[in-house]
């Protein structure tokens, strides 16, 4: 039995899956705050190109990968599929465990699998300057990459407390020749805002968020670009389900149990949506989401409309949120500290067609010890949110003497946080409870605007 | 045409090459230093097991990786070999630059190929805890990662200048349950000596093995591991050479030029190993090791008898050395400090067989920064000089209008390595100039040793 599973490159997926054209009822869509009324695809035109406006709206089943994006993909993918046989052994659970290494890819993650599709579409296009913001860095790096690779500006605007504990994700992003900010910044209005008030403002993703907005509108020949939440990123990174079915399939299994990491939504939909499909036909697969419980926005949010960013800058989204003005504890797993959750993610869950689970941030890092002593590799503080629940799904297994086959996005590798794995070992690291008065309050600030109608899976 | 060359887990190598059995006149033996005569085999047992000590002194052509090391490797092996067409663009040269990537690996670069294999024959002969020394960290975190797959202790002992420059090295071994402490240390006589003088000795590899021996033939149950220099180690790296022969082969190419950094000389070893077998049979081909102008052993070392160590205690090796009270100035690559060369790379440069070029600090991270900028994965600084040099004979074939077919070893990622990065850009990191009569006072030392015979190659 082989430890890892390849792809050749001439089985590298050629075209994009949309789950939109699978959804039993069509997703909410954004609304105007001022008019409560749809937004329209050319209001977005002065934050994104048109060509990715109209991805963000299709409803096709398949979007073909240009040849200039599949030629870069290419650098990296396809990614490993590698079978966890040290730590099924460590568990001794009968379970399969199977991981897609997305940590093989320059900046270390999933992330540059939408990133470079979004700088390709923006050259094209002719965009001359991208905006974005970042929380761990992640992001960042990786759309540095990919400007990088198109020859176009970068301007990230980092969330402080991350700027701070992860300088490397920084040097990371100039070596590719993004400039970084610290967020909030004195670079524009949303930023100063904060900083007037506390020059050490830690910052948060929807700040950041409305830092870039606002300098891409404000600014000639630039767009914004989002690592996460949007329907064209989560389609962008259906190349790991794709492949990770592929791969699967060459071993003979097929999924019992589908689990990723849950910030933006991003990763989890990458590895999941192309089995989601499966599922509306007929399939039965346990989808899980994994989130911290000091930013539980499905486990505990509401189903609502709300703004993508603090400063309100953004159309309302019909997603899980515990409220925009929400100021996350700062966790390590920095990616996994935004106050809404995807509106496709979103609707898969209220759909009934996935869960979703929250951990406490020492049961993550944990849980990333034993899978670094076990499989080698040093998972990134947002996939051991992942590795949490593979590990507790493998032991129900084992309990119940089931060979369950479960398939895990390794979304990336936590070289960069060793920090962080540092302070867990000498005790210094935390769990933040986050209280229900607190949630409720952020989210009676939503009271006044429309509700999304659910529909509810049959 | 492909960007990456995969092959299967099947068709990794199943047994190392040992290039003793194809040198024309034999490697020159160690010497006890007391007698000059040559050691015997039992004479290294109180440091080494059996059955490396075996390894070492074989002249048989193939040894047979055994399965519970091979099952190991495959955590990572077999590597991808990648196309830089990126780079080639940028450079406008008819060569096609190949590189082996060895930065998939848990630790990140291509220790752990003899890391594993060294664990596992310490376990299976009764060792229960090791011993080593690390530079830059690679190699205590590989053995780290190594001896965590096995049960084994470790204890690291790390020059400090790296311990202060790279805590994630220390925090990565420390996660793979390594014991790692700042060299010299006050745990051993060796360090003693040095601390007494200056409590803040920056060390050296020199002094870190030493602390290392010490700690070995002193403990109970316990031997030293060495990440370099050694015949066996440098075998086992060939696993590197033999896939990319085959990876090339994949390709319909063959290499014009090999090129790889050396400090040890390991990854250099492991990459072109099985080549000069070639060339020794009559294959043309242009081997080159890279090292830096700061640590020049084999552009302007002698070839002579010297320890292996500061303190005097292994026996004379017959290498090209600066001198075994060789302090290296504080360059970023680490790995490529050490004062002396291997032994068998030594006698293949003294051969004729291999060819070395020394490069300044400077231009290896501008070298670094061009690759990162276009193949995207950003190198370790020890890597940055094989590149300088592939960047070197890449131009070299566009003025020739060559299309030479160039190999390097893409020895290790360089994200640890990011505050090196950092300085550069900010024009804060310098060059360093190594004074000939410096060398010469070094050398001198050496006189009272006999001198290795030099067997010219026809």
């Amino acid at each position: 039995m082989e430890k890892k599973i390849f792809l050749s490159e001439k089985e590298m997926p050629k075209a994009w899956y949309n789950i939109q054209a699978d959804l039993k009822s069509p997703l909410p869509p954004p609304l105007n705050p001022a008019t409560g009324e749809p937004i329209t695809p050319d209001m977005l035109s002065p934050i994104f190109p048109m060509n990715l406006i109209e991805q963000e709206v299709s409803t096709q089943r398949w979007i073909d990968i240009p040849d200039e994006v599949l030629k870069r993909l290419l650098m990296w993918r396809p990614t490993p599929l590698s079978r966890a046989y040290s730590l099924e052994r460590f568990l001794g659970t009968p379970a399969h465990i199977y991981f897609k290494n997305e940590g093989v890819s320059p900046p270390g993650s999933h992330k540059p699998n939408t990133a470079v599709p979004q700088a390709y579409y923006n050259k094209i296009f002719g965009t001359k300057r991208l905006t974005t913001e970042t929380g761990a860095g992640q992001w960042g790096s990786a759309l540095a990459y990919a400007c990088n690779q198109f020859g176009l500006e970068l301007k990230i605007y980092m969330v402080r407390v991350s700027y701070n504990q992860k300088p490397y994700r920084r040097i990371m992003m100039e070596t590719w020749n993004g400039k970084c900010v610290p967020s909030p910044s004195s670079h524009t209005n949303a930023g100063r805002k904060f900083i007037e008030k506390d020059p050490e403002h830690p910052g948060s993703l929807g700040i950041a968020i409305s830092e870039a907005i606002e300098d891409a509108v404000t600014s000639k020949d630039t767009k914004y670009s989002l690592g996460s939440v949007l329907n064209h990123v989560l389609m962008h990174q259906t190349v790991i389900g794709l492949e990770a079915e592929k791969q699967l399939a060459m071993a003979g299994e097929y999924p019992d149990i589908i689990i990723g990491c849950a910030g933006g939504g991003s990763n989890f939909a990458g590895l999941s949506f192309p089995f989601i499909r499966d599922k509306i036909h007929g399939k039965d697969i346990k989808i899980i989401a994994c989130e911290p419980t000091s930013c539980p926005t499905m486990t505990r949010g509401h189903y609502l409309y709300d703004f993508g960013d603090t400063a309100q800058t953004t159309p309302l989204l019909a997603m899980c949120s515990i409220g925009h003005n929400f100021v996350p504890a700062p966790i390590h797993a920095g990616g996994l500290r935004y106050h809404g959750m995807a509106p496709l993610v979103s609707k898969l869950y209220m759909d009934g067609l996935i869960e979703a689970r929250a951990y406490n941030q020492l049961e993550t890092f944990a849980a990333g010890i034993t899978f670094a002593r076990t499989e080698g590799f040093v998972p990134a503080p947002e996939t051991n949110h992942a590795i949490a629940c593979v590990i507790e799904e493998a032991k129900k297994a084992k309990e119940e003497g089931k060979e369950k086959v479960i398939l895990m996005n390794w979304s990336g590798h936590g070289i960069i946080d060793l920090p962080s794995y540092d302070a867990y070992m000498a005790g210094k690291l935390q769990d933040y409870a986050l209280p229900d008065e607190e949630i409720e309050k952020l989210v009676k600030e939503l009271d006044a605007f429309p509700k999304p109608g659910i529909a509810h899976s049959s």
